[in-house]
C-alpha cells in the first residue's frame, strides 16, 4: 500500500561517473512525498505563506544499484509512523527491471518557517494522513 | 580590472557526459557575483531580509570548452553598466591553461520580493558599485 | 506547432527568494528537449554509449516572471533551425495563467564526447528532426 | 584531529523555505571528502580515468539547526574505518555560531565504473589513508 511516482532520470540528475548523482536520490524522494500530500488534497505551498513547512530531521539511506541516464526509475513512499509534529516515511527507488535502487527511512518534522521551531502538524493535514 | 573568483569542479556539477553540466556555469557565475558584492562590503542577506533581492533578467552566453571533474577554473566578473535598477555584468570563465570556458553576459535587476517588482538599487550598493 | 511539456516547481528548483532559481529553467528546457526526442523516438543514452551527445553551445534567455514553489509550468519547445552539426531551439516557458515565465533560443551542437569535437548529427535523428 | 573544509551558502544551496536545501548538505560533505583525499595528494579524475571511482553506499544523516543563505559553515571530516574495498567518514556541519547543523556517518565504497562492482581500494590510495 504504497504511493508510486514515476522518474526519469535526465543530464541533470547524472555526473561524470555515468550514474545518477547520490544526492539527487534525495530530491527524488522529496518531489514522491510532495506528490503523495497533494494526492491526498495537501497542498504545501498554502501552508509555506503561513510559515507552516515539513523539514527532512533524519535519514538513513542506503544506495543499492545505481542508476543510469535515461533511466525510468519508479519511487514507492510509504507512511510508517505519526506523531504531533512529525511523520516517518520509508521511501523505496527501484528500476524497470524491479532491481532496489535506493532505501530510505525519512523523518519528517512540521517546522514554523518563522521561528525555525517543531509545530504541531495541522488538523487537516493529520486527519488526511491517518 | 575585473574581480576573479576560483572555481573547482566537483562531481556534482558534472554529467553522465564527463562535462560539467550546462546550467552549472550559471551558479558559478552567480557565487562570484556574490562574492565580488562581498568584497565591495555588500552582504546579501541583510538586503534579503528588507525583501531587496538581485535577480537575472536576461542572460546572452557562449558555452566555449566544456569543463571537466577535477579542474580548476577562474571566474571574471566585470560591471559595464550601471542603472537605476539594474546592473549588467560580463562575465567569463576560464582553465588552467587560460582557454577561454564559458562567457556571458548578464543583466541583473533590483527586486523587491514581496511584490517581485523592480526597486531602485540601495543608494549604499549603487555608491559602491560606481 | 510545439512540443510541449509539464513541470511541477518542487522544493528543489527554489531558493531563497522565494522563487525558482533562475538556472533550474536551463534544467526544465532540457528535460523538455530530452522529451521531445524521445518523442520522435530518439533515446539519447543508446547515442550516448556510441560517444555521440547533444551539447547547448549558446542561449539567449530572459527570465520574465518569477515561478513560485509548487506552481504547475508548461516547457514549449520548437526547432526553428537545423544544420549538420547542430539544432536550433525556441523554448518558452508558461504559467497556469499563460503567463510567460522564461525564453531562450538554444543552440544545441551534436559532439562526439570523446573527443569533445562537433559531429555530424547521426542520419537517423537528421531525418527524424526534418 | 578532523578535515576542516569551509563552505559559504549562495542562493542556489537555498529553498523557498528560507534555508538550505537538505539534499545540498550531501554535496557539501562530498566536496570535503574530496578536498580531504586532495590535501592528503590524491586527485580523482586521475583515477576516475582508470574507472576507479567512490561511490557512497550508505548514509546515517541527522539534520540538526538550519543554515541559511549567505551563512558561512565549516565541514568537519574524519575517517573512523578503513576496510579492503571501503572506508567510512563521520562528517559534521557547524555554523559560525559553532552549532551542529548537520552530521552523518558515511559508507563510501571504491568501484570500477566500467562493470559498478566494488573494486579494491588502490593501494597507493590505502597507504595514504592510513
Amino acid at each position: 500500500m504504497s504511493f508510486n511516482f514515476p522518474i526519469r532520470v535526465y543530464y541533470e540528475d547524472t555526473d561524470a561517473g555515468g550514474i545518477v548523482y547520490h544526492a539527487n536520490y534525495l530530491k527524488f524522494c522529496e518531489r514522491a512525498r510532495t506528490e503523495y500530500l497533494r494526492d491526498l488534497g495537501i497542498e504545501q505551498d498554502a501552508y509555506l505563506e503561513h510559515n507552516i513547512a515539513f523539514v527532512v530531521k533524519s535519514m538513513d539511506i542506503d544506495f543499492k544499484i545505481a542508476a543510469k541516464f535515461n533511466e525510468q526509475l519508479l519511487v514507492k513512499t510509504k507512511i510508517v509512523h505519526i506523531k504531533r509534529a512529525s511523520v516517518e516515511f520509508e521511501q523505496t527507488i527501484i528500476n524497470k527491471n524491479e532491481q532496489l535502487v535506493f532505501s530510505a527511512k525519512v523523518q519528517v518534522a512540521c517546522v514554523n518557517t518563522k521561528v525555525m521551531k517543531p509545530s504541531a502538524i495541522p488538523d487537516l493535514i493529520l486527519g488526511v494522513l491517518k
